[in-house]
This record gives structure tokens, sequence and C-alpha cells, in this order.
């Protein structure tokens, strides 16, 4: 063990460091790195460049890291899949929603700093936490440090990506609902019936107060659907 | 030059070859990757398992890693500004408009394959390999060397960032001039002045056949417009 690491062993850092450890398999070299990965940023002030000391630039970057080793991965996997195919399964895995999980499956949540009769605000702490950690072990060990962690430890782990890859998205109920909450008049409409009775396809429009918001294109009505509301939800950032 | 370099240059590939080289600044081991590379959908049938032997997977890939490399330098570059401004530039330097011109710039137009009499269907045919182009040198060489690639080449010498730092598109006239073609109907409206006289800043909205499109807040009415239309552009994808 070299001798840096021996030091912090005997500092107050002590717990933070074997936390670390245990997440990520190795022992970090800067660890001030890692401390700013966990701070939200509401237990940060404005340092003297007027610039928040909080995860956020961290959060930046380990988002557009964790993208390109996500990306690298599912290219070398699904060798025979086309690229929408990889688009869809990278969205999935990036998803705020299945990082807040990842975060909580790490045990992030019991490091992250945030000032909690905020918290309530702040629904993608974890998530965002997480995305910083990626950062600090970019800019602490360097790309392939990273990509080993992500593939190797956390893929292999705790992600099931076969799971991912057949769960499938409600995105009718999902924008039937926001339209519901927005009072926004929702109506899906069949543009087209195109084909035979024997090979018929459907091409459904949605619309959100008349104004066509997304197109699909499936063998029944319903998958024309949920391809026309996936559009609309991505559009709208549902 | 290693052996298998000096065969190439003996082969019909040899112009491929040396203008592959004056673009990457080292040269190529595994060809064939980058012979993928400027191949678009246009020009490729489906092979065996049903996918087209295109460019688009490796575009794919190389999006994100270019993203990673391009967020990273900026990352290391403006150390005092905030997420957002990294997040405004890195949209900036890898906005299609902005890698087209940088595929022409790198003489890419010229080694792309597409079916001309289709061209004007696809008008990010450069852009397009370019990020085809950086999948390939990442899945030839490694993450190490596509970075070396991108900043002490591509960087230094195609692209102004400080000119990017200060181009702001003028996203008003933009969505302006496609309502105009596509017939809907445009309108900013004024919905909030928030605070007095002296400091008085407007809140936005952007309608699009009377639906919300987006919205901004600034201290000009110009300023909170241009905001209001920047996010309805990027909903749809202008």
């Amino acid at each position: 063990m070299p001798f840096k690491s021996f030091q912090v062993l005997f500092s107050s850092d002590k717990k933070f460091y074997q936390s670390l450890k245990k997440i990520l398999g190795f022992y970090p070299t800067n660890i001030s790195l890692y401390k700013k990965a966990f701070k939200h940023k509401s237990v940060v002030t404005e340092n003297k460049n007027g610039i928040k000391d909080s995860n956020e630039r961290m959060e930046y970057l380990g988002d557009a890291v964790f993208g390109a080793i996500v990306a690298n991965f599912l290219f070398k996997k699904y060798l025979y899949k086309d690229e929408g195919f990889l688009s869809k399964m990278r969205s999935k895995m990036v998803s705020r929603n299945h990082l807040n999980k990842l975060a909580v499956k790490l045990g992030i949540d019991k490091l992250v700093e945030y000032q909690s009769d905020r918290f309530s605000k702040f629904k993608s702490v974890n998530g965002d936490a997480f995305e910083a950690l990626i950062g600090a072990i970019y800019l602490d060990k360097g790309y392939k440090t990273t990509e080993d962690f992500v593939v190797h430890r956390l893929i292999k782990f705790h992600i099931d990506v076969d799971e991912l890859e057949n769960y499938d998205d409600d995105y009718k109920s999902k924008i039937i609902n926001w339209a519901q909450k927005e009072r926004k008049k929702l109506r899906f409409t069949i543009e087209e019936e195109i084909g035979n009775r024997h090979n018929k396809q459907y091409k459904v429009a949605v619309l959100i107060d008349d104004a066509v918001m997304g197109k699909g294109i499936g063998f029944s009505k319903k998958r024309a659907e949920q391809e026309a509301a996936e559009k609309a939800c991505i559009d709208l950032k549902l």
C-alpha cells in the first residue's frame, strides 16, 4: 500500500475512504475529487469565482463519460442490432430513473450530502451523485479504469441488461397522465393504413391541443400509438 | 513502418490510406473500419443478419465518444464556468450544423460514399460520417488516441472554440422561418413582468398553434424571446 493511502487511513477520512473502496473495488488516489462528487448544490455556497463548488460540473462530465462507456459496451454486446436499438438501450441505462436506483444499490445515497429539508425538491440527487462519481473516477484514474469499473463491476453486478432489454416504458399511459395533469387536449388518430389485410401496418399520430407531437408506425394500433407517444414523451422530456 | 502498412500501400487502397493519414495524422491499423465509416446507408444493402452494413452503428458510437472527449476538454479549459455554460458549449461543438462544416474542413466530404440522386434527402451525410470516423478511430486505436486526435488536431487546427463561445444562434428567426414553412401559427406572449422598473425581467412564452412550446426569462423582451425560441427549437429538433 502506498504511503499516501496509509496516511489517509489514519485520518478522519478513514470511513469515507473505506466506503469508497467497497463501492469502487480500488483505492482512490485523490480523495478530494470523490468528496466533491457527493456534495449536492444544496450544501455549498458560491466560492470567490462565483461558482458553487458542488458536484454539478462533475455530473456534467460523468454523464458524458458514462454515456460513451455504455455506448461502447452495447456496441460490442449487440453485434447484430442497429443503431436505433442501441440508442434505445443506452437511453434506458442512463435514464435518471435507472441511475437513481443504481445509486441506491451502490450505497451512494448514504454518502451524498444534501440539505434534507430541501430534499423533496431534488428527486434525482442520488442519480446525479452517481454521474458525478463517474466524473471523479475519470479525473482521478483516467478512462480505462472508469471503463473497467463500469463494465466489470457496475454492469456485471448491478445492472440486468437483459431485463432492461425487455423492459418497455408505457409511453401512452405516461402521456395520457401528463395531459390530464396539464389540462391539455390529447388524442391519437390513425393517419394511414398501409398494406393489405394480411400484412397491415398502421400509421398513428398523437396530437396535443391539435398539434401533432409524434408519429408512429406498427403492425398493431397499440404498437403504433406507443411509438408515437414515445416520440412525444421525448420531445416533452417526460 | 510495419509490414501490414507496407502491404496496404501497394494495394488499391493506397489513395484512401494516404487521404486518411492526412486527416488523422497517423496511419490506421484496421483500414476496413474506416471504409465502413464512410459508407452512407444509401449505398449499402442488408446483410444476412438483416443489418445494413452502413456507418450508422459507428456513428452512434462516435457520437458518444466525441461527446465525452469534448465534455472533458471543456471541463478543463473552463475551470470557472458552471455546468450550464459547459453543456451549452458542448451542444454548439457537437451540433449537426457544426459537424457538417467540420467534416468539409477535414475533407471527409470527398471520401463519403452515398447515392447522389438521393443526396438531397441526407443533409447531414458529412457530419454523420465525421462521427462514424471518430467511432472508427476509437475501435481501431482506443480512447487515448481518439482523444489526442480530437484535442491536438481537430480542436487545435479546425475548431475556433472562442468564436463558438461568442456565437449565439438566432433561435427566434429560426423558429419563425420554420413556422412559415410549415404553415403553423406562431406567436410570442409576455406572460409576466417581474421586478420593478429599474430591474425588470420578462417572462415570455412561444406558442405554436396556441400550444406553449417554450418559455424564457430575460432582462429584455428580446433575450427572453430568444430563450423561449431556443427551447422550442430543441424540442422540435430544428
